[in-house]
């Protein structure tokens, strides 16, 4: 007979084999990363008791998540976000000291190469929605300003969609670069952000809807911000008026960035030019730890 | 000020937040099945310590395992089989008592529906390969006959492919259907399979072939043996010669399966009917466990 000395009998002797299967892979990094993968893996098979027709349940979402994904929409990677992992990725990365500003998912709506405004500009285009001026500081974690520090910001529409989703917006909509003058201040207009759904109209969207999960973002605006000799940071602040701070769909929201949107009356106080409605400021200071 | 509870700042913190967020589900099973995901998957992520770039990487690679899926081939079960997971599904599911013939992988080439064929024919349509007789019985754990038994059993040819995958087959070749015997007994002639590799022009050949693993499973039959009142059993017998029986890509060796393919020379034997070269006879006697 032959080799009778092959153990892949129970799930553990399966596991073992697979695992050694990738010892001679030539890159280190790689065997770690799939050789930790194949156990978490065949972990959560064993834990759930996985049955034939769920993993073949899950073969087929699979399937289908990947041909959900086009040049312009990253379903896996909405995947990951409704499973928290891409914000535990973040976080194994990003764990910051207590004063530096925390980070949070970058999303799928990012565009390099915003537009370079100045302190004071308007990012909106469009005359709707509720005025805001953002104002704020960027600071080290000791609080000394750091001058000309790159603040990369881009945010929704009052119709929910992001110019880069939204042919009826230009592209350079509701985005913009700032530079933080010598005392690290920055500030400018724009309109207020809105809730809005991740789009829902694929797999992962079958999935929230099946588990009862509703597919809203509490109101945001993203920003990068970044200078020589300090680590950027990808972050958002959120709106504290929102009602899915507690249920981001994709867990991206932490207490500390979270910012009032104060209201502003122009019966009672001089309106910024321009201006003929309430309108709200909102600060948005950061702070950036030192590089390495 | 809003909400200032939201606590996802730690990974810990963010898989308590992704775990909770499938609280209501409706369907227990699925709550279970997707909490337990949620946890083993960020395990996997704090164990591997995955940079962002390590999760990009990995959110491409699925998402071009996805594209590579088409009607006639499912790149994700390849990709479950050579992480061993299909193997490790098979084992959760069908652990047998140590007297029942053991369960193996059913693989992407199984066809529903082969022709029923008597006992003692041909399931190969071409003349070349090597003669095969095999032969078996059907029994209860306690080696008592199944009469009626249905043995479907198919594998590859020559050039290494099964008729579902290849157009210069007929598509009944190489598979059939056999009854048992009163006896329990069944017996057909093919021909010897031969080692082949699993799709490898995929995603799932690239990851091979970049941790440096081979992409070939050992020659081998496969069967699903039923019988009312039985577990049935999706397995398959080994080719006792193949080199590659300690390497299966797809971890689907278990040493009871390996069976000798001996070796009859016509010059010392009388042939069987329409054999004019060395053939070889197999053994393939199977066991069922009651249902239920």
């Amino acid at each position: 007979m032959g080799n009778q000395q092959v153990k892949t009998t129970t799930p553990e002797e399966i596991t073992e084999a697979a695992v050694g299967s990738f010892d001679s892979c030539p890159d280190e990094r790689t065997r770690e990363i799939l050789q930790k993968l194949v156990r978490h893996l065949h972990a959560f098979a064993v834990d759930a008791r996985l049955t034939e027709e769920e993993w073949m349940a899950g073969i087929q979402f699979l399937t289908r998540t990947g041909q959900a994904c086009t040049d312009t929409r990253q379903e896996f990677i909405l995947l990951s976000d409704t499973l928290g992992l891409s914000m535990a990725v973040d976080a194994i990365n990003h764990g910051k000291g207590a004063d530096a500003t925390e980070s949070t998912v970058l999303g799928p709506f990012y565009v390099p190469d915003s537009p370079w405004r100045a302190n004071g500009d308007a990012i909106n285009i469009e005359a709707d929605g509720e005025p805001v001026i953002v104002q704020g500081r960027v600071t080290n974690t000791a609080d000394h300003p750091i001058a000309g520090a790159v603040v990369d910001v881009w945010q929704n529409s009052t119709n929910e969609l992001y110019a880069v989703q939204d042919p009826s917006q230009p592209p350079d909509n509701l985005r913009g670069r700032f530079r933080a003058g010598d005392d690290g201040r920055f500030w400018f207009r724009t309109i207020r952000p809105v809730d809005y759904p991740i789009p829902h109209d694929g797999p992962v969207g079958e999935m929230l809807a099946s588990v009862g999960r509703h597919p809203w973002r509490p109101a945001h605006i993203h920003l990068i911000v970044s200078a020589p000799g300090y680590e950027p940071v990808t972050t958002h602040i959120f709106d504290a008026d929102s009602r899915y701070l507690d249920s981001d769909a994709v867990f991206g929201v932490k207490s500390s960035l979270i910012r009032e949107f104060q209201r502003h009356d122009p019966a009672t106080e001089p309106a910024p030019p321009g201006v003929d409605r309430p309108w709200y400021t909102v600060d948005c200071s950061l702070a950036l730890e030192p590089a390495g």
